[in-house]
C-alpha cells in the first residue's frame, strides 16, 4: 500500500455551498462521459445503480452514490461512478488525514472513470476527481493511460503524445509547476515495485491541492475532466477500425492481470475504500471482465 | 491483511539436521504430488524452474527454491513449489515474528500447491506445508478446497465430505484437539471481509506448531500432504468425466476472480513474500490462469 505524507493545509474548512458546486460539477462531468462513450456503442448504455453509504457506526443518513455501468461491444466493461459520502473517520484514518486534529467529521465527494475496452488495441483509461473536506479541504485526481499491448508502452506513440499534451495543456493553463509534479506523481503512484514496472504510460495524478483559492482548484480538477472527455474519445476513434489478433488479445489479458494486482496490492482509494465501508461492487468495478496469469 | 498474533515459543532452536530432514520431507512430497497429478495428463509434464534468493543485503548464499509448473488438459495450470531459504529478517519483521529477539537470523523450508483445474466440475485445492527456524522453531501449514460452483460451497457434497473427513484422520491421529483447532483457523484465515464470504469449503491452516516434540509435529505436516496427495485425486477422478456448459465455465471464472482478490488483499503469504525478496514469479503463480469480473 502506498502511504501518503501527511500534508500542512492551511485553509479553512469548505462552505456548504462550495461543496454542493464541487459535486454538481462531478456530476454533470459524469453525465457527458456516459453519453460520450455511449455514442461509440450500437446499443449497450450505461445502466445506473444508487448505494447508500451504511458504515458503522450506523447513523441516519451518511450519503451515497451512484454506480453507472456499460458492457458493450467497443468497450468490454466501463464504470462512471459519482459518490458523496459524509460521516466520521474511525481513529486509524484520524491519524493519517489532514484537518482531523478537532473532529472526525468529514465530507468527500468525487467521480471515477475506468474503461476497460473489448479492443487491445484502444489502450485502457482510468480517471478520477475528488474532494475532501474535515477542518480543511482540498481537491485530488488524475488521468492516466494503460496501454494493452507491449508496442504500445511508451511515450513515443501517437496515443501517449496526444493524452500527455492534452494534461500538459490544462496543468499550464493553471499553474507552470503544476504539470512536471503531478506527472511525476502519476509515475510513482502507478508503479507496481513487485514486477518493477509502471501500470500504464501515466498521465497525471495529485491530492492534498490547496492553493488558498479554491474556485480555481476547482476549475483545475473540471478541466482535468473536460480534457479527458475531449482526448480519450479521440484515442478511442484512433483504433476503433483496427482489426487485432489472438495473440493481442493473450496480450491484453496478460497485461489486465497486471492491472489487477496494482489495483488489489496498492491503490489507495480500493484500500481505503475496502476497509471504511464504501461500496464494493463499486470499488471493484475497476477490476476487468476478464484477466489472465498464464 | 491478515495479522497474527505473536505467540511464546518455548522450545530451543531446530538443528542442522532436523532442518535437512526438514527440507527432504517436503521435496519428497513434492515429487509424489506432481507425478501424481501428472498421471491425470496425456502430454503435459511439470516443468521445473530452479531460482536463488536474492534480498538486500546481498550475500552469496540465501537459498532459493523450485518452480513446478504444468499447464494441461485437466489442470488448466497447477503449481508445486518448494523452497528453502535464509538470511536475516529486516527489523519490521523481526518485531512480528517469535524468537527474533537475540538474532534476526531466520531459516525457512516449505512446500506450496495450487491447482486450477480448466473443469469447473473439479475444485480448486491449495496445499501448503512450512517450517520455520529463528532462535526457535515451528512448522505451519494446511490444505483447503474451493469449489467452483455455487451450488458445491457447502459443506454436504460428497467433496467436502471426503476432504475434511480425510483432514480429520490426520488430525485425529495426531492430537484429538488439532482438527476443531485448525478447521477453525481455515475458515477464520480464508475468508474475504469485504465480500462477507468464505474462499471456498475450508480444510485446515495452522501455525506456529511446536508442540514440543519436534519429530511429531513433522510427522503431522507429512502426514497432512499424504493425505492430500490422496483425496484430492480422488476429488478430481470423481469429477473428470463430467461434461460441463459455458455457464459452469462463467461461474468458475468469477469465483476464480474472488480468489485473486483473497490472494491479493489478504494472504499472509502473498504479502510477505512480496515484501521480503520472494520470487514473485512463484508466489504469484497461485494466482488463476483466467479469472472474470464482469
Amino acid at each position: 500500500m502506498v502511504e501518503a505524507k501527511k500534508p500542512h493545509l492551511p485553509s479553512a474548512p469548505a462552505s456548504e455551498s462550495f461543496k454542493r458546486q464541487a459535486r454538481a460539477a462531478f456530476e454533470s462531468l459524469r453525465d457527458k462521459l456516459c453519453r460520450r462513450l455511449e455514442q461509440f456503442e450500437t446499443v449497450a448504455r450505461f445502466q445506473q445503480t444508487p448505494w447508500k453509504r451504511t458504515a458503522e457506526p450506523k447513523q441516519s443518513d451518511q450519503g451515497g452514490g451512484v454506480m453507472s455501468m456499460l458492457c458493450g461491444d467497443v468497450f468490454e466493461k466501463a464504470g462512471v461512478h459519482t459518490s458523496t459520502v459524509y460521516g466520521q473517520f474511525s481513529e486509524e484514518f484520524r491519524e493519517r488525514i489532514p484537518g482531523c486534529e478537532d473532529s472526525p467529521d468529514f465530507w468527500a465527494s468525487g467521480i471515477s472513470l475506468i474503461v476497460h475496452p473489448r479492443s487491445p488495441r484502444i489502450p485502457t483509461a482510468h480517471m478520477n476527481l475528488r474532494m475532501i473536506a474535515t477542518g480543511r479541504s482540498w481537491l485530488g485526481g488524475g488521468a492516466d493511460l494503460t496501454p494493452m499491448l507491449e508496442r504500445q508502452r511508451n511515450n513515443e506513440t501517437e496515443d501517449a503524445i496526444v493524452f500527455h499534451t492534452a494534461l500538459r495543456g490544462v496543468c499550464d493553463k493553471h499553474n507552470p509547476d503544476y504539470y512536471a509534479r503531478f506527472q511525476e506523481w502519476c509515475d510513482t503512484y502507478f508503479f507496481l515495485p513487485h514486477r518493477n514496472e509502471a501500470r500504464g504510460i501515466g498521465g497525471i495524478f495529485y491530492d492534498y491541492l490547496d492553493s488558498g483559492e479554491r474556485e480555481a482548484d476547482l476549475a483545475f480538477a473540471e478541466d482535468v475532466g473536460a480534457a479527458f472527455l475531449q482526448v480519450y474519445p479521440r484515442i478511442v476513434e484512433a483504433h476503433i477500425d483496427e482489426k487485432w489478433n489472438e495473440e493481442e488479445r493473450r496480450e491484453q489479458l496478460h497485461r489486465r492481470g497486471r492491472y489487477v494486482e496494482f489495483n488489489l496490492l496498492y491503490d489507495r482509494g480500493t484500500i481505503f475504500g475496502l476497509r471504511t465501508g464504501g461500496n464494493v461492487e463499486a470499488i471493484l468495478s475497476s477490476l476487468p471482465p476478464l484477466a489472465s496469469w498464464s
